[in-house]
This record gives structure tokens, C-alpha cells and sequence, in this order.
């Protein structure tokens, strides 16, 4: 049963078995939203998973004898079936359907399957209207039609199951899981059908650890936390994609950028400020206009002039970089810039913070001779690594980089000198090994106007971002005739290296709230400690006090005075993941000795006077 | 001879002298961009000017015969006279010219005047395309048609002069100063005529003070400045009205930002961040669609979606305060921002910084009770007068507060409860007087939303600025329906203030730049101290160590190298305004003294330790 598969697809994958592995990867890459095709990696639980959509369809059929089902895909977490109801389906009838699957797969010991003619096959599905419409499509292709059974279950399949079902699979190794609706062959055009899904792996542990992941994810779902720990909202009025931050969340911004400028203060960047819009004249010098000029946001005025909205920095900086005559002595020239791009993101595609079309990008651009790139290269993984450790991720195992690389059949892709190409290729593989990272190279990855290194993090989830960035650019600067006047006194062009830390500030923080769980490092964190007097009259002015002591030496502390009980206050606390709660009780005041409780997340540490916390926080907290 | 004046400034200004004073004023503020009509305050001296442009075209009908006049009218300086000359005059010929001027003054004791028909002025005129364009107008109008004689010149004109100009105007009382290119009616598909612009002032000191401060004026143009001291480029690439803000730029930027933070950090402001673009919906809501549409820049992405880029803030900072449910504890609600906004300024009108597209506010927004608002407006008051008193501007006699309030005839013309502004102008002047500002009254100069305070302050070349403003805002809380739960448990809508304290950047930094010519208080200079070693070899390693403990220290020290002669580096320094020159020799190596020199603008100070100069800089340039 492959006839889930899109139009495209289906082309391809025909005979998919006597296929090369390159062309079974290449179809493994060819990805729908709901699919992913990891056939090529893992043929076994694939076809239990393409066998368990079929079993859905049998049991539902047997529950509801009036549905007509349509197409059932295994994904890359278990399956699902489409199929028009004569009654709803819900979640709450899951259990129900999921009880009768298992009934039935205790019978189901064998998958056999037949060829039929076109007209076998109308007959077949005659009153089904979605399959009539798959076995025309078929027939017109001049493709063969083939039926799959099991048990008292057959459907128009082009097979990929498990042998033996009942032996194969475990019980305990799937689970309905979500009803949604879905349009027939996702066109809205189309009729809404439901669309029952199920997660299915080898074992029982693997469903369970994924079913845990799961619940996490829900739990740490950034918009969901970004709403609870009051960081950023979104109008209706302003639209999507354009996210506002409210004044914690702007701390949490202005925290990541100071972090990285205090990183790279001794590494001479410099910042500079560039506005949003440009004639168009810049990204057609750029080149970007013929490339991106669709995506492009373009703005009117009541005038006859047109701008466009920046979606990347690099054109502006090089005009800061022409606006003198530069010598060899002045480079390196590092410019950097926490700035907002703008790109027109489809809104099916907007995201909380994942997806917007405000990206403030924590941009930076090194101007330089060839034999600077090393050393700034250099500079630039130290603090993408400082950057990393200062957030627990730049771990064994957690991370690798890529090295992207020109494929080498194909030169003619990729603009510049070859030997500048395989000196600066060889430069990156040779800093790569330098700086013992964790790195591949990816032959053919390569942007086509310069080779580039990119951090992989894993998160919390166990789901791999892409952040922090060095690129080499030998275009850029020769396309606006950027020069400076060698020792020799010639005129040479410089290299210029693109680079990012976090990158996006909006996706790094979507991606840290969600690897947090809103449980920040110290540095990171809008709150550091939530101040509770046990009672108002008794203890209020000594908590008071500390408070601000606490206040007034850069320590984030929150008051929280006794209008609401003791154990509230608390409670509040945590779900504001406040990292450290400080109750002011009766032995506080009378003893001095001060209790920071980490509570779950953290260690609980005890001090002697509110200096001694002060300086603890000032040490654990520094930016 | 007023036949220059706008037309519908002629119809109102037909028997001036018969108008009552209010009239006279309303006409005075009716400015052409060319011309000022202060005729009301200053009869006299604009009737001497008037007579001096007839004084130019007649010597210059003199020395060049062919020339064909057209229009001259008296400016606020001066005068000038637009003419199509059969020979191009350059400033090399006002000399000349003006030798003439001064001979025939000399005979000119009286003006006469006479009214004469259509066809007698057309006649007196012939072959003068221009002057028979007037005489048609005037004609079609059915007005009288004058022509005005002294001494041999005889121009169509309807008076205003000096009775008796060589009595009258001493002759080193005027200047000539300028030749420019100038369209025939304004209008550029008319015919390029040259116009000859002249000075002239009531006695000679006069004009020698305001040639002065012209040259002052011209030596410190923020444009020429600017790129002498590195602050702010401009590309063709990105076009006209969009500055480009070098490292040193940048850091100016950001000195006022701080310091403006710091001064009100006490009063609570929060730090906000909002996307550039939103849906219209947003300012449809607000009003400024309707008010400002044409103004807006709309942007076009590829798909449906439009967008406009902000021209203003507010409206999108009432979003982040509805983003949550308030309490009348909550509030006030205070949101800061420095944030680009852009507006649609024509080509024509763009100016270095001082008019640009790209407008960067140091904007705040609080959002009060009704009883907040006093205490509110206060603290904002407090951190203009500190920020300004930082600058030495909030000096007695440089600066006065204009209070608008309502036209009490027009009282349709605003919104919102009338108690609620006689409370809201009320507090407004109390405030002024309890803070015993220099203020003034102005009536109907109020938005049409709110009652408001502005800051004017005079510059070194005597130009007034508006920078500094506290509004407040009866509608725009209303408009989106912002809330808050008051004590008594009912919504109530809160009031908005608006408040600004440099205004926009860029115009700030053009206003800082020419008021200072560059020699910018010490926390506003983008450098401090320029390090001079006299030999490299026997001075370097010395100085170079000063520089480094001065830059560990946050002095913003420069390093000048012996490359060049020493002479040669204080030349630099000077130009580049650096405000200290610190030079190291053997005295100074031998006895540690060290000089920081100020030059001419800045005291000169004698330190034992280098520890000594970094707590002066610190204590002196701390923002």
C-alpha cells in the first residue's frame, strides 16, 4: 500500500526495491509534512507501521461499516488513515478502535497480495469514491493494480507490510493517539475527511520513551510557556509572524546579546546600525533581487520611489565598509548588529517563535586579508563554543559540526578562484581539527560563494537546531568592488566572513524555552529569586530589605508580599519558575542565615549574610 | 513691489495695513519655504530689503543690459532677485555688483510710485516674457497695476520700501553672498533663471554677527562633520533620507540611549521590542490609517498579506499593555523603546540627519490612573531637565516649555471629556509652576487627543528645537479598549502619555553635532583621550601601557603611534575633535606627571598617577 504517496512520488518510487540506495535516499529526502520517509533506514518497522494503518482501516470498518477509507501512510512516529465517516469519530473512541485492532491482528498471520484488472478493481471499491478516483489515476499511468489482504481486509496497496502481522507485532508496541480532519489529498478544495493517527515503534520502551517525549514537549511548547512566563505575545491586529516582547522577554534578548558581545569584546567587533529599508538597487548589485527578489517584502511610499525591507544585513555592511578607503593595516573590520530582518514566510508556515517574519538576526561581518581568515574564523568558533558552554549544550554527543564543502562534480556551481576555494576548504578542515570539534564534511553543501561551518545542538528532546554559523563569502565583496590598498600598495579585494551565535533570537529562544523548559541557566533567566515573607506585619520590612539590597546590586529579585498564603505564593512561584525562592520567616530574621531553595530544578544552598548572596549571585549570574 | 508673493497671499495681504493685528500675524505664519514675512514685526527693515532687491536688479540691469528680470523679493536675511541672464554671473562677479549698488544708492533720495493701465505695463515691459506673465495675472484679477521708479530703475511692484534709501541704508549694511540656480516660479519645468541672494540687517554689526554665524554654521554643518569625525554615512545603493551609522555613530547612539536610561531607571521604565511592520488593521484601529494613510509606507509581500512599516510606536505598545488582564495595582505601566520608525518624506525635503526616512525615537509610553498622571509627568520632566542640564543646555534664557492647551472657541475640535481636560490642563500648568519652568501658554496648539508639554531649546547659533515632550493621550486607550480593574472592581480605561526625551536620534545627533561643532561633552564623545608617544622607541612601551590601563578602565583612549611627526598627530587629534591629547616624553616617563591637554575648547589638568586620570574620566564621563 504506497497509493498515500503524492503524485510526484509515486512516479518515483515505482519498483521502489530495485532502486539504488542514493535513489532510495534521495525519495527518503523527499519529504512530505506529515511523512517521512525513513523506509531506506528502518524497511522492517516501516512495514509494521504501513501494515498497522491497514489494521486501523479493518477495525474501523468492522466499528463503522459505513466508512469509506481513502489513503493510510505509516510517518516516521506510526501511521495514520484517512477515511469519510457516516458518524463522527472522536478521541474518546479511540480506546474502543485500538481494543478491536488487537483483536483482530491476533488472526492476521499472513499478507498476501494479487494483481486485478482495471475493471476487478472498480468493482472492487465500486461506492468508494476516493479509491475509484486512485485506480483510474493508476490505470492511466498504464501502471498494474494490486490488491493486499489480510485477514478479512484488503486494500488497494502496493504492498511494504510485515510478514507474518501477529508474530511481528506487539500489542503493546502502538497507539492511537489524535483525530483531526484533513482534506482529501490535503487539497481544501476537497471534502474534509478524519484522520485517525497512531504512534508505532519495535518495542513497547521506545513507544513509551516517546510517548514521554511527547507529553515534555506539550508541557515546554514555547508558545504555551512564553505566555505563562510573560515573554512575548502576538495581536491580531499586527498579524503573524510578528511577535512583540513584552519587557521579560526583551530582558531575555538583551541578556543573549550582551552575552555574546562580552564573549567577543577582546575580538575587536564593533557595533554598527543600518536601517531596515534600501533601494532595490543594493540586492540587485548584491545579486540577491534575480535570486530572492520574490521574497522580497516591497514597500510604496506616495512617491514614485521603491524600497525593499532588508531580509539580510551583509549588503548594508558592505556599504559602511566602502564609505572610506581602507588599508591593510585598518583590517580586520568587524562590524556586528542585533537587527530586525524581515522575510515573507507563507502564513501556513508561521510558528510561534520558530517561524516569523521579524527575525532580529545577531549578525556580525569580518572584513579581512586571506591571511587573517584563520585566526577570525578561529575567533568565531571560541565564542560560539563559550557561547554554548555558557548554556550547558556544547556537549559530547550533543553537538557536531558541519563542514560544507563543493561537491566536486560539479565546479561550475560555485563562484571564485579553485585554489582560493581549496586553501579556504582546506583552512576550515585544518581548524576543524585545531579546535578538536566533533565535525563532517558535507561534499556539495557549500553555499555557491564560499565553503562554511555549522554547530549542531542537540536539544532536551532529542531534536537537532542548526545554530551558530562562519561562512566564507568571495562574492559578496568583488560584486560592490570592496577594496583595500595592500603593503604593496595595489588594490585587493577583501574576504568577507559571514556569522551568527544564536542566530535568530526569536528561534533561539523558541528553541531555549523548549530545551529549558523555562528552567534557564542563571545568566538567562528574567527572574533569579522570589522574595516571601511568612507573614506581612512580622517580616515584610526585613524582606523588604533584602529585596532591595538585592535589587540595587543587579540580583533579579521579586517581591512577593503576604497578601496570598505562604504555600500560594510558592506555588506561583514555581509555575513563574522563579529559579530560587527565599522564605523570610521568624529564624531568618533572628538567625541572619538565608535559605536560596532551588527547589525541584536546582540545588538549595544556605549563606550567612545578604552579602554573601550577592556575591554568589553576582558569580553564578554574571552575563 | 510684492507681485512675488504666492498668490493666495495676495489675496489676503491687499490692503495689509488695514488688516487688524491677529490678521497680520495669521499672514506672518503663512511662510513660504523662500521667504519670511515678518513684515509685521519689522516694517522698516524688510521695506530696506525690498528696496535693495530693486537696488540689485538695477545694477545689475546696468552691468549686464541684456539680463531680463523677474521677481525679488525680501527674505528674513536679506533679499534676493531671480533673472535670466544672456551671460552666466557667478559669486566671482558680487563683488562688482555689489560696487555698483553702492554708486547708484547713493543717488537714490526717493521712490515713486504709479498706477498705469494693462497696455501701458505691458508696453513698459515688452520683451520681457516674465514681467508680462505677472502683468496678465494682475490683469485677470482686476487689480491695480503699479509700477514703482527710483532713480533710473522702474520695476512692476506694489510697494514697501525705504522712503528715502540713500538716507536710509548705510551701505555696509548689506551683502551680497550667493549665486543659485533657481526655477521660474518655483516650478522645475519652468525655465533655470539665476538667482543672486544678498544679507542685510539694520546696522553693520548686525551683519557682521549673522556672517559670523554663518561661517560657524557652515564649519559645522552635521554633514560635513559627520563624515570628518566617522559618525554617519549615506549610500546611493540605499538611497537618499536612510543614514548609515558607523561604529563611532553607533556608540554615540547608544551613549544617549544609556544615558537617558540611567537617568530615569528609578522612575520604572521597561524595555519593550516590537516588529517593524504590522497589519493596517492596527492603525485603522488607531485612526492614523484614515489621518495618515497617504503618509504610510505600504509594503507588498508575495502573497495576499499587506503590510504598512510603523510611522509611530504607540499603537503598538497599547498591544503588549492588552495583552494581559491589569490591576489598578499594576499600573502605571511604563514601556521605553529606541526603535526606527519610518516615514515617507519627499526627496526633495531630506536633509543629512536633520530630515530623514528612517527616524530612530527614543520612545516612551505610560499607561496611568488618572491620579498617576501628576507624578508621571513629573518624573519625565525630571529626566529632560537632567538629560539636558548634561548637555548644558537647560541653561536660563536658552530654553522655555510651550504648554499647549484647547482653543477654547473650537471646542468641537477635541476629544475626550471636557472635565477631564480642564483637570489635564490644569495639572499640566501647576506642573510648570511647581517645577518653575520658563513656560508659556499656547492656546489651540493641544492634539486633538490631549493637552502636551514640549521643551524648546536654543542651540550655539541661536536656532530654536523642539526635543523633549510629555503628552497626553484621552483617545488612543480608548480606541483599542485598553483596561484595567480598579479598587472598586469596575474597568476603567486607563490614560496614555506619550514622552520623548532626545526626540529622534538622528535629529538630536544632527542638532548635538553643530551645537557643539563637534566638541561633544565628555560622556557623549565617541573618543576621550588621544595617547601621543614622541619617539616610538623610547616612549611606545610606556604609552602603550597608559592606553591599555585607560581602555581596561572604559576611557575611550585612542593609541596615536610615532608613524608621523608629532606635530603632524596633534594635528589629527584636533581634527578629529578628540577632547584630550595626552603626550609622552621623557618628563613624563621620568616623573610620572601626565598632562591631558584640552586645547582651546577644554581645560588642560595635571595628573601624579594614571590611577588619577581614570578616576577623573570616570567621575567626569560617566553617562
Amino acid at each position: 500500500m504506497q497509493d498515500f504517496v503524492p503524485t510526484e512520488l509515486i512516479r518515483y518510487s515505482k519498483n521502489f526495491k530495485n532502486k539504488t540506495p542514493l535513489v532510495r535516499g534521495v525519495l527518503f529526502i523527499l519529504k512530505n509534512t506529515a511523512l517521512c520517509y525513513d523506509v531506506a533506514m528502518n524497511t522492517s518497522l516501516q512495514n509494521k507501521r504501513h501494515t498497522l494503518a491497514h489494521l486501523l482501516a479493518s477495525a474501523i470498518l468492522e466499528l463503522y461499516p459505513d466508512t469509506k477509507i481513502t489513503l493510510g501512510p505509516p510517518t516516521d512516529t506510526g501511521f495514520y488513515y484517512d477515511m469519510e465517516t457516516s458518524q463522527p469519530i472522536t478521541e474518546k473512541d479511540l480506546p474502543k478502535i485500538e481494543k478491536r485492532m488487537k483483536r483482530i491482528l491476533a488472526g492476521w498471520n499472513e499478507v498476501t497480495s494479487r494483481e486485478v484488472s482495471f475493471e476487478e478493481a472498480l468493482d472492487f471499491f465500486a461506492g468508494n469514491p476516493y479509491k475509484l478516483e486512485l485506480i483510474h489515476e493508476i490505470h492511466q499511468r498504464g501502471e498494474v493494480i494490486t490488491l493486499y489482504t489480510t485477514g478479512k481486509f484488503t486494500d488497494l496497496c502496493r504492498g511494504g507490510h510485515a510478514e507474518n502481522p501477529a508474530k511481528e507485532i506487539s500489542g503493546d508496541t502502538f497507539k492511537l493517539n489524535k483525530v483531526a480532519g484533513a482534506y482529501w489529498r490535503g487539497d481544501e478544495k476537497n471534502k474534509m475527511l478524519t484522520r485517525v493517527y497512531g504512534l508505532a515503534f519495535d518495542t513497547k520502551e521506545e513507544l513509551q520513551n516517546y510517548m514521554e517525549m511527547l507529553e515534555l514537549a506539550k508541557e515546554r511548547d514555547h508558545r504555551k510557556l512564553g505566555k505563562e512566563l510573560d515573554l512575548f505575545t502576538f495581536s491580531d491586529l499586527v498579524g503573524p509572524g510578528l511577535p512583540l516582547f513584552t519587557p521579560r522577554g526583551t530582558l531575555m534578548r538583551d541578556l543573549i546579546v550582551e552575552k555574546i558581545q562580552n564573549i567577543q569584546k577582546d575580538f575587536g567587533y564593533e557595533k554598527v546600525t543600518i536601517p531596515h529599508l534600501t533601494r532595490p538597487d543594493l540586492y540587485k548589485t548584491s545579486g540577491h533581487y534575480e535570486k530572492y527578489g520574490e521574497d522580497l517584502f516591497k514597500v510604496t511610499g506616495h512617491g514614485d520611489a521603491e524600497f525593499c525591507i532588508k531580509p539580510m544585513n551583509c549588503p548594508h555592511h558592505t556599504q559602511l565598509f566602502a564609505s572610506q578607503m581602507r588599508s591593510y593595516k585598518d583590517l580586520p573590520i568587524r562590524y556586528m548588529e542585533s537587527t530586525m530582518v524581515y522575510r515573507d514566510e507563507q502564513a501556513g508556515e508561521i510558528l510561534g517563535l520558530s517561524r516569523v517574519r521579524s527575525i532580529t538576526q545577531d549578525d556580525g561581518h569580518v572584513f579581512c586579508r586571506p591571511d587573517q581568515v584563520e585566526q577570525e574564523i578561529k575567533n568565531i568558533i571560541s565564542v560560539i563554543k563559550q557561547f554554548y558552554t555558557s548554556l550547558d549544550m556544547l556537549v559530547e554527543g550533543k553537538y557536531w559540526v558541519s563542514l560544507s564543502v563543493r561537491d566536486s562534480q560539479t565546479p561550475d556551481k560555485y563562484i571564485g578562484d579553485v585554489s582560493v576555494w581549496d586553501q579556504a576548504e582546506k583552512t576550515l578542515e585544518k581548524i576543524c581539527q585545531d579546535e578538536n570539534l566533533n565535525y563532517k564534511r558535507v561534499e556539495g553543501e557549500a553555499a555557491f560563494y564560499g565553503p562554511k561551518i555549522d554547530f549542531q545542538f542537540k536539544d532536551a528532546l532529542g531534536r537537532e537546531w542548526q545554530l551558530g554559523t562562519a561562512q566564507l563569502d568571495f562574492q559578496m565583496p568583488s560584486r560592490f568592488k570592496l577594496e583595500y590598498v595592500d603593503e604593496d600598495g595595489t588594490r585587493k579585494t577583501p574576504i568577507m566572513i559571514h556569522r551568527a551565535v544564536a542566530g535568530s533570537l526569536e528561534r533561539f529562544m523558541g528553541v531555549a524555552i523548549e530545551h529549558f523548559g523555562g528552567h534557564f541557566p542563571l545568566w538567562l533567566s528574567p527572574d533569579h529569586v522570589a522574595i516571601l515573607p511568612v507573614h506581612e506585619e512580622t517580616h515584610g520590612e526585613y524582606a523588604k530589605t533584602l529585596h532591595e539590597t538585592l535589587k540595587k546590586s543587579g540580583v533579579r529579585s521579586v517581591y512577593m508580599g503576604a497578601d496570598e498564603s505562604l504555600g500560594k505564593r510558592i506555588r506561583i512561584s514555581k509555575t513563574k519558575k522563579i529559579p530560587y525562592i527565599l522564605v523570610v520567616g521568624d529564624t531568618e530574621k533572628e538567625t541572619g542565615i538565608l535559605k536560596l531553595d532551588g527547589g525541584d530544578h536546582r540545588e538549595t544552598y544556605e549563606f550567612k549574610t545578604i552579602q554573601d548572596i550577592v556575591d554568589w549571585f553576582i558569580r553564578s549570574a554574571s552575563v
